[in-house]
């Protein structure tokens, strides 16, 4: 099927979202390659978003789409402890996309990536017959912060509670949800998370974004780190958020407890460590494996195999 | 649909694939990133390729379509004059895929890494309705070689004839097509082509791969330089493998010139400069544009958006 614009008509719209004097970027969009200017240590990620899976075009804008693999592939590198430099997409498109889409796409990618400080320094377009979306990210740290660092006596933290996302996809799979502030504010969180970029984790002894599920990224982060990882479910209901997501899933007929522990991609940050800023939710004692929390069904959103 | 294998199936089984010693990579699969050496200036780019688009489950190995994304990848990095370092990739996968199938396509992009001096540090695997393979690869330069350096009085080289991959295509896109060693190897430059990486192009004043066609890549080299590129078709048909492509289109019913013109995936590089190794097809003038050569039809393989 014809469209009515070519492929050099979108890389002139691209060219003009992600324009920069940047000194990082030394060769932008145009040749094979783009030529950054590299640092000592760096962190290098990527992320893959597939259409009706990862997010759904009637569901969420192009922008809210573009922001949300965007802080995707950035909570990886800042969970390693990093700052991120340097972002390019590859996306394939089905063709019936309006080159407005496609910008508002490049637009949302921007957004995300200009308050992570990162630069879009190049990408890919190809043709297929559903839209995915893959990023890849780099990054640098001085010492990156590992999953294994977490250390008996450390406590644990969460940047802020997780479960938005999960809400927000609950909310748009039903026929009939609650409508106010707070469905709306679940639904925006699930078509793009905000990231807060202002936390500093940098003296966490381990670090990883929560992507999948609490559950499952604090069974890897023990897992590495030889610890048991004892959460405390009073402290997580003692967020201020906590009783209006439950407010939400009482109304919606939810369970709040798998949202929480089994929801994933509102890329909240869970650290180790001491006086670190967020939500402090338990400690790391011997052993192994988490204890405190559990859910009456396992999370299954994380395991596209299974 | 589930499957006899788990996520984590796949990534142990890519764990030992992509294991290495190499004192480039810090921290590898298991974390949120990889950690990497890096260098001063570096080259960053990205190329996704689509089941059906770019390669056919059933035309080509899993093997070989590992090599050949990686191969078009690793292609953009040296075409900027630079080294490939690292590779992500972030593939979607149907689920029928057999773990032996995934095992053969990492190893397959391994194989070409490895050729390349490249190692693949990274990944992320998601569930579609179809198989896309999106890599990235970043490598280092002393200086990058752009598109736009070429010099009235350049000679203008090509690292081997191009259109093989063009010529594997027809061949396999007839229902009845010439058999015999020149028509194996077309095939088997369309299921992964074979880069020289030991030609070096180091004192090239432009230089690009022909990754969508002769004609393409040289007009877009040419606009970049504000030249004209002055091709000879007598140099280009003096090459020894110019003769068998011929001799296979004859006998296949096609136009040797719309191979070797209009064909792209061969990743053979495009050259401005003087005593450069390939062979010499031309040289570059002043004007606009390209002049000597010409196709019937305009390439279409390159542009998925008319």
């Amino acid at each position: 099927m014809a469209m009515g614009f070519s492929e050099a008509d979108v890389i002139s719209v691209l060219r003009e979202v992600f324009a920069t004097t940047d000194p990082r970027l030394l060769v932008g969009i145009g040749d094979d390659a783009a030529v950054i200017q590299g640092v000592c240590r760096q962190v290098i990620t990527t992320d893959v978003a597939v259409a009706g899976v990862h997010f759904r075009t009637d569901w969420s804008s192009a922008f809210d789409i573009g922001r949300k693999i965007t802080a995707a592939n950035v909570a990886d590198v800042l969970s390693m402890g990093a700052t991120c430099d340097y972002l390019v997409a590859a996306v394939t498109l089905t063709g019936a996309e309006e080159l407005t889409w496609i910008e508002q796409l490049a637009r949302g990618m921007k957004a995300e990536a200009d308050r992570a400080g990162a630069l879009i320094v190049g990408g890919d377009i190809a043709r297929s017959s559903l839209i995915t979306i893959a990023m890849t990210a780099v990054g640098r740290c001085e010492m990156p912060i590992l999953r294994s660092g977490a250390r008996i006596g450390d406590d644990i933290y969460i940047s802020s509670l997780p479960g938005w996302s999960a809400a927000g996809l609950a909310l748009l799979s039903k026929e009939k949800s609650p409508k106010g502030p707070t469905a709306t504010k679940a639904i925006a969180e699930f078509s793009a998370p905000t990231l807060d970029y202002e936390l500093n984790f940098s003296a966490a002894t381990a670090l990883c974004d929560i992507s999948d599920s609490l559950l499952i990224q604090a069974q890897q982060l023990a897992a590495a780190s030889d610890v048991c990882l004892r959460f405390e479910t009073e402290l997580i209901q003692s967020s201020a958020e906590f009783a209006e997501l439950q407010k939400l899933a009482i109304d919606s007929s939810c369970d709040v407890w798998d949202w929480v522990l089994g929801g994933g991609e509102d890329h909240v940050f869970l650290a180790t460590g001491k006086d670190l800023p967020g939500l402090r939710i338990g400690g790391v004692v011997e052993g192994s494996g988490i204890s405190g929390i559990e859910m009456k069904k396992a999370p299954v959103s994380w395991s596209h195999f299974n």
